[in-house]
């Protein structure tokens, strides 16, 4: 069983309030108001920017060369790449680069990243995974989760293209490496002792991140 | 004019949000449901301890010694001070320090200590007391602002001893202090060219201080 | 076993090389040129300065309030207290404290300092006492070794006045505080698999404070 | 005047120190002992090492995605080239990548890195560049000063390799692309206040670098 599974079994409604929220199955259906789409894809660019940032600092804090290239690579994919997603999608909808980075920060962006950053600051490379896990991984499951997803009216092609970005091979592999890397941290730096506390900050974590939703909902 | 004038005029209807907030203002008539200054009153103590670690990570940034004993002055007040009105406050409702310390964390109690937190890593100590800034001197601008309330109903002593406690003439002394402080700091680190990223930490501080008002209201 | 018996036990070479190095005996015997200890006195006010910071880090970095409080009780000890024995040694030599804060920084003052820092910026709560121990530590013992030492010479009563501050009832608390507060945090923090990285702190931090001594001769 | 020269020239001594030191010269001529080389070398590798975690750092700490860019690519040319240079070297002599990577670290290795990481922790993103500047652009104007030079006997290829490498224009363009960087952030963040402390910062750093010289000839 790997760290991962025992946090999301020990939060599942933490978790589940996160990974099946009605933002989710909206997008799965087709029934998200686009609007909502809209506004969470420009504070998720925002919210990448700090990502980088945590990628950044999770190099810094690394006790050794093989995870610093683990969390350089991370950090190359978010700057290099998945940011490349969003700027596309903003730019079908005459969304500029330069508007997105001016994009005034909603309270529930700045909740989870700076919750993430701080969290790392603080403990060590293992609390700031653990704090990362729910995005890096949650992500991978509900695109998943909704593979098979059809969704129907005017978003439709915006919401499967999304959700194939997260589905992709390369995506769940970013996830998968995740898990393990996160296994290979807490042979050396878990303890019993410790596993409340780093329950606690993947709690917070997934709770962010419904927030994250809900900002979407209510725009 | 000192830099917080400047920046809490270029950010007035942030600051009034936060400073004249529904919150603030039943407060003062004595209007305010007991239950939403609990709820305040158990999420600020939380809110206090991360506070010290903002005054211990100014101690660490601090340039010099001057600012160092400066900063450990406005630790010690917190911890050695501050923390005990809540526990009085909280024991005579039945509410215990070790009930207070496992408080489950609301996610604007994060939002606020973690910006906060982080702005202050991510930066220098200017940075720091910006983010800092809005809860210091606006706790203080309040209290002021109700020096003559005289607030009705079953809470009323509560509340009045909440205003009293801000209103006094060592907290005032504090909030004078730190903008003072921050021109000191200002005359070394501030440029005309960063006034606009600091109006924007400052910005973000009074707005997550408005939602951490508005968590009490709504719990 | 304290973890420190077992760090030390580890590194019983370069623990001696500090706390039996030639300076500490010359202090002991009195053979210490006042030039050496002068130099050594003005650099460790310097260190102190850094020392605070450090304390103030671990505030920040504790992972709760009991942790908080005792960070800073050593914070205190030494900006309120422990400097003060410097400026009081100094002035009697007519160096006033402003000399003090302006003596320019040698590299083995930098090199410890800057390492016990970042160590704990890097790593955990646990990672910063392991960098701080060879001092707090280490200070307490070569006090204690040296208890009965009667130093002879023109310099003998600075360096008896020096050995008995150490020696003292206060500070021999403060160690043994520490060594428990390391093991309070080794219960939660500490693995077998985590030994090994710790063992090599408290090696580099031992050899630092061997460098410490050592530019104090060769002044 | 570029900041970077406004630095130097306000810390000649320290920069000649550093720039023109023994170990320098002996490799311009070739009267460098081999092991020296190999010394400094293996010891160089730990540093590129913390090296890398200071970019890391600094994509942490920029105020913004162009900072975030420029510092992401000098993290990759450290970590995806330069380090190949000493490993590529090293395994000429047998020296394999392994053997470099367990190298017990020298006091002047912990002094200079942790001195920039800790300096880039305290102060905001112009004290980190400050403190990384004399190795970045001072590697570039030893490898220039001595372009011409043919070093002779049995290390001369490797003497020659080495100058060829930070003499080469991508190299030289890393170090003015530093230098332009640099003045970008100090638009913003200086003032004149804040200059003598930055200078001491980079008196600090050539200093350290000079350390990191004598230990090669010292070994």
């Amino acid at each position: 069983m790997s760290l991962f599974e025992r946090l999301r079994d020990d939060n599942l409604d933490a978790w589940k309030s996160y990974t099946q929220h009605a933002f989710v199955k909206g997008l799965a259906t087709g029934d998200l108001p686009e609007k909502a789409f809209r506004t969470y894809l420009k504070q998720d660019y925002l919210f990448l920017i700090h990502f980088s940032r945590a990628y950044a600092l999770a190099v810094y804090k690394s006790p050794g060369l093989s995870d610093m290239r683990q969390a350089l690579e991370g950090l190359k994919a978010i700057m290099d790449m998945e940011m490349d997603l969003h700027v596309e999608l903003c730019a079908s909808w005459g969304v500029s680069r330069e508007q997105l980075e001016t994009t005034p920060e909603a309270s529930q962006t700045m909740a989870y990243t700076r919750f993430v950053l701080e969290t790392g600051l603080r403990g060590d490379l293992l609390d700031l995974q653990v704090a990362l896990a729910p995005c890096i991984i949650g992500y991978g499951e509900i695109a998943r989760d909704n593979a098979s997803a059809t969704p129907k009216g005017p978003a439709a092609a915006t919401y499967r293209r999304w959700l194939d970005e997260y589905a992709s091979e390369p995506y769940q592999d970013v996830a998968v490496d995740f898990i393990r890397w996160m296994d290979k941290t807490s042979q050396i730096y878990m303890t019993e002792a410790r596993f409340s506390a780093l329950s606690v900050i993947f709690n917070q974590a997934s709770r962010l991140e419904a927030d994250f939703w809900q900002m979407g909902l209510e725009d």
